[in-house]
C-alpha cells in the first residue's frame, strides 16, 4: 500500500493535536454541565427528506447507500438516509421523538461530528465537530434564556484562555429589531433585507445598498437607513438609544422594534455586568438561516476575524412542532474543528507531551519484566499514568524512548545483583535521580498528566 | 411534522442513558491513559477501495454520495468515499500516513462510531461506538504486548464493576497453536479449519466435524482431533500441558505449535497472576478475520453470553505496510454500544439523576432573577453544577421542577421584604432546610455530580 495522503476537508490530528481538541471539548462540556445542560448524542443519519426541509445547507448533504443495496431500492421503511449537516435538525427530531420522556424546558448539550459536502477552505471542512447548547420549551420559552446562552458560551471560552485561546467577541443582534425597523421603514421583504445585510462584511456597504434596492425593493433613502442601522454596534445599552433615535429620524418605529429593543437591551445590560467587553451588540449580524425569530449570535476570535464565526446561533420560535405543541428554542453552536484547526496551525497552543504517560518503568532484562510490570501497576493504582519500556535495551536507549515522547520520568527497578538496593526514579530533564518507592512516590502535580498550554509559554 | 419513530439499528439514548454511556467511555479512556495509550480520532470516511481490501465486513459498507454530485462522477481525486466499518482499517491508514511523525511502538486508543449496513438484531447495530486500543510497531513488535493488552482491558472492565457491570471472561487463544496443530495433523487449509471452529457455538460439534471434512479436507479422525483441541479451556497453564499431550496423542506436533504454546503459556501465566479468573484460555476461539497471526481474544459478559463478544481482537503481523516497512500490531476493540444497550435494557445500571445540576436556585420574582443568577454564578465558581429556575412561579412549582429532574437541592434567595434574612437551601428529599451562603455551602460529595450505580442499589 502506497503512503496515503490526507483527504481535503476531513481534518485529522496527530496525538498532540487530538489532546488539544479533547481538552477543548472537555472544557466546553464542563461549563455546559455546570450550567445544568444534559448531554445527548443523536445518530449520525437522518432521513434525507427531513434534512431537505431546511433550505440552505441541504444542497451539500451526503447521502448514504449500502454497497449491497440495489439501486433505487432504499432501505425498508426508513427511506433514504443522509449524514446530518448540523446538530439542530437532529435535536429537533429527538425532541419530538422523545417529548414524553423529557422535562421542559429541556437544556441539552451535544458534541458530535457533522458533515457537509462543501468545497473545503481554511476553517471550512467537510467533516467537523460541533458543540451545541440549546434550551427548548414546550409551547413557550422565556426570553431570559436568550440572555443566558451567550453568557454560558462566554464563560466556556473564558475557561479556554489559560491554554492560549485568544479572547472572543460574541456579536448579538435581534431579528425583531431589524424586522421592526425594516417594516417601520415600509420594507416588506424582510428576508431579502436580512440576506443583504448578512453580506456586509463580504461585499461592503455600497454593494449591500445596491442589493437592498434591487432585491429588497428599497429606495435609496431606505437602503441608506438600513445601512445606518447595520453600522450600530457597542458594548452597553447606549446602542439601544442610538437605534431608537435612528428609527425616529427615519420614521421607522414599530411595536416590533420596541419589543426587539427591549429584548436586546436586557441582553446587553446583563452582558455588560456578567461578561463585559465580550458580548457586544452589532446590528449588522443577520444570520442566513430563516428560522431565527429573536436574538441572533455570531462569535469572532479577536485577531482572527477572517476565520469567520466560531460560535453562532439564535432564537427560533418553532424548533419543532408535532401539530399539538410547538417547541421554541434558543441555541448556540461552537465550531470546534474550526477553532482547533486555527489554534494548532498558528500555533497558539501546545501540549507538554503527546502521550499520557508520566513515567517509563525501565526493564532490566526480559526475565525481570514482571518486576517492572508490578511497579507500573502500583503506580497506576495511585492514579499515575505509566508505561513499561517495550524492550529490555540498554538503559540509555530506554531513556531515549521516554525522551522522544516527552515523558519526564524513568523508573529503574532495584536489582538484587546490583549495588543499587532500591528503586530509583530519574527526572530526565534535570538528570536528577532519587531513591523511590512505588507505593508512595508521585510526580509533581504539573507533570502528572499532559497539559495544554499557550504555544509560547515556558 | 408527525412524531418521528426510531430507526432500527441506530440506537439513541435518553439523557440518563447517555450519561451511562459517557461514564463507560470515560472509564475506559482513563484506564487506557493510565497505561500510556494516546488518544486519536480518524475521519469517519475512507476511500471505498481501501475498505474493500478487507474481506468480510466490506459487503455491508455505507457508500457516500453528495446530493449535488452528478451520478458516476465521484469527488475529485479522492474517489468514492464510504463510512468506516471498524477502527482498525482507518488506524492502519493513519499509521502509514503519519509514520514519520509517530514514535514506535505506538500505543493508541480510539473511541468513535462505526457503521455497518447489517440486519439489526439485539446487540447488533448499524451505527455503534467502538473503543479500541492497539499497539503497533515499526518492523517488529515484542510478544509481551499480546499479554499486556487483554490485561489492560481486564482492568478497564474491573473499573466498571462498581456501576453494576457483570464480570467478564476474556477468552484467549493463539492462531499459531491452532495452525500448528492442524498442520501437524496434516491439514493444509488452515483458514477452512479456523472458519469451521469459529462456528462451534452456533452449530455444535457434529456440524463442525462435517464442515471440517467437507471444507477443510479432514478425515473423520482429523476432524475429531481438531474438535478435541477446540474443547480445551482453563484458567491456568495446565491447559498448555493438555494441548501438548493431545498433540502427542494425535501426532500433531510441529514447531509452530511449540511456539504458539510458549506464547499462550506466557499469557495465561501472567493472567493467572494479574487477572485471575478473568482471562481464560479457550482453544475454540478462532475469530473470523483472516489477518490475525498470533493471540486472538473474545470477551463474554458473564450471564449474558448470548449477547456475543463485547471485546475482541488479536495480533496481526501486518497491520499495514508501505513496502519498505511493515507494521505488526495487537489490538482489542470494545463494543461500547452493545454493552451500554444491555446495561440499560435489563437494566443493570442507573443514574442518580438525568441532569448535571445539583441545585436549582429559585427565583422570587422576574425582577430579582439577577440575584438568583448571582447566587448560581457564585456556586458554579466553586465547581457546583447549578441551574436557575426557568420561571418565577410559586416556590412549590419550582420545587417540583427540581423534583421532576431528580435535582436534590433548591436554593431560596434571601428576600429583603421577607422575614427570611438569609439565603436558605432545602434538601427536597428530606425536606431539611438550612441557612446557607453561596460562597461557602457545598452539597455532600455524593450529590455533587450525577453518579452511575447498579440498578438495584439504594
Amino acid at each position: 500500500m502506497a503512503r496515503p495522503t490526507p483527504l481535503s476537508g476531513f481534518p485529522e490530528w496527530l496525538p498532540a493535536g487530538r489532546a488539544v481538541e479533547h481538552h477543548i471539548v472537555e472544557t466546553l462540556r464542563r461549563t455546559f454541565e455546570l450550567h445544568g445542560f444534559a448531554g445527548i448524542e443523536t445518530r449520525a443519519v437522518e432521513p434525507l427528506e427531513q434534512l431537505l426541509r431546511k433550505g440552505e445547507t441541504s444542497k451539500e448533504v451526503y447521502v448514504l447507500r449500502r454497497l449491497q443495496e440495489e439501486a433505487g431500492t432504499p432501505d425498508e421503511r426508513s427511506g433514504q438516509l443522509a449524514l446530518h449537516f448540523d446538530l439542530t435538525v437532529p435535536f429537533a427530531r429527538y425532541v419530538l421523538e422523545n417529548a414524553g420522556h423529557l422535562s421542559f424546558p429541556f437544556k441539552r448539550y451535544q458534541i458530535q461530528k457533522v458533515w457537509r459536502g462543501e468545497r473545503p477552505q481554511d476553517g471550512r471542512f467537510r467533516e467537523f465537530v460541533q458543540a451545541d447548547i440549546d434550551v427548548v420549551g414546550a409551547g413557550e420559552l422565556p426570553y431570559h434564556f436568550e440572555v443566558e446562552l451567550p453568557l454560558v458560551m462566554a464563560e466556556a471560552f473564558a475557561a479556554l484562555a489559560p491554554i492560549g485561546m485568544p479572547p472572543v467577541r460574541i456579536l448579538v443582534n435581534n431579528r425583531k429589531v431589524v424586522e421592526g425597523f425594516a417594516r417601520g421603514l415600509g420594507l416588506t421583504d424582510v428576508d431579502a433585507v436580512l440576506r443583504s445585510i448578512d453580506k456586509l462584511d463580504k461585499i461592503g456597504p455600497a454593494a449591500v445598498a445596491q442589493l437592498l434596492v434591487m432585491d429588497a425593493g428599497a429606495s435609496d433613502t431606505q437602503a441608506s437607513a438600513v445601512l445606518e442601522l447595520a453600522s450600530v454596534h457597542g458594548e452597553d445599552v447606549s446602542v439601544i438609544d442610538r437605534v431608537r433615535a435612528l428609527a425616529v429620524t427615519h420614521g421607522a418605529t414599530s411595536d416590533l422594534l420596541t419589543t426587539g429593543l427591549t429584548e436586546l437591551g436586557a441582553l446587553i445590560g446583563a452582558a455588560s455586568e456578567r461578561a463585559p467587553g465580550i458580548i457586544v451588540a452589532d446590528l449588522k449580524i443577520a444570520r442566513g438561516l430563516d428560522y431565527y425569530t429573536g436574538s441572533v449570535y455570531e462569535t469572532v476570535l479577536v485577531g482572527h476575524e477572517q476565520l469567520g464565526s466560531i460560535c453562532s446561533g439564535g432564537r427560533y420560535d418553532t424548533l419543532a412542532s408535532d401539530g399539538a405543541t410547538s417547541y421554541p428554542g434558543v441555541g448556540l453552536s461552537v465550531g470546534v474543528s474550526r477553532l482547533v484547526s486555527r489554534l494548532l496551525s498558528v500555533p497558539l497552543v501546545r501540549t507538554t507531551r503527546a502521550v499520557p504517560s508520566a513515567v517509563v518503568v525501565a526493564v532490566t532484562s526480559e526475565n525481570t519484566r514482571v518486576a517492572s510490570d508490578r511497579i507500573a501497576t502500583a503506580l497506576r493504582a495511585r492514579g499515575i499514568p505509566v508505561e513499561v519500556a517495550p524492550v529490555a535495551a540498554k538503559f540509555g536507549k530506554q531513556i531515549r524512548y521516554a525522551d522522544r515522547r516527552g515523558i519526564p520520568f524513568v523508573w529503574f527497578p532495584a536489582a538484587a545483583d546490583d549495588d543499587v538496593p532500591s528503586d530509583q526514579v530519574k527526572d530526565i530533564r534535570s538528570g536528577e535521580q532519587v531513591a523511590a518507592d512505588a507505593s508512595t512516590w508521585a510526580p509533581p502535580e504539573e507533570d502528572l498528566w499532559p497539559r495544554v498550554l499557550p504555544a509560547h509559554s515556558v
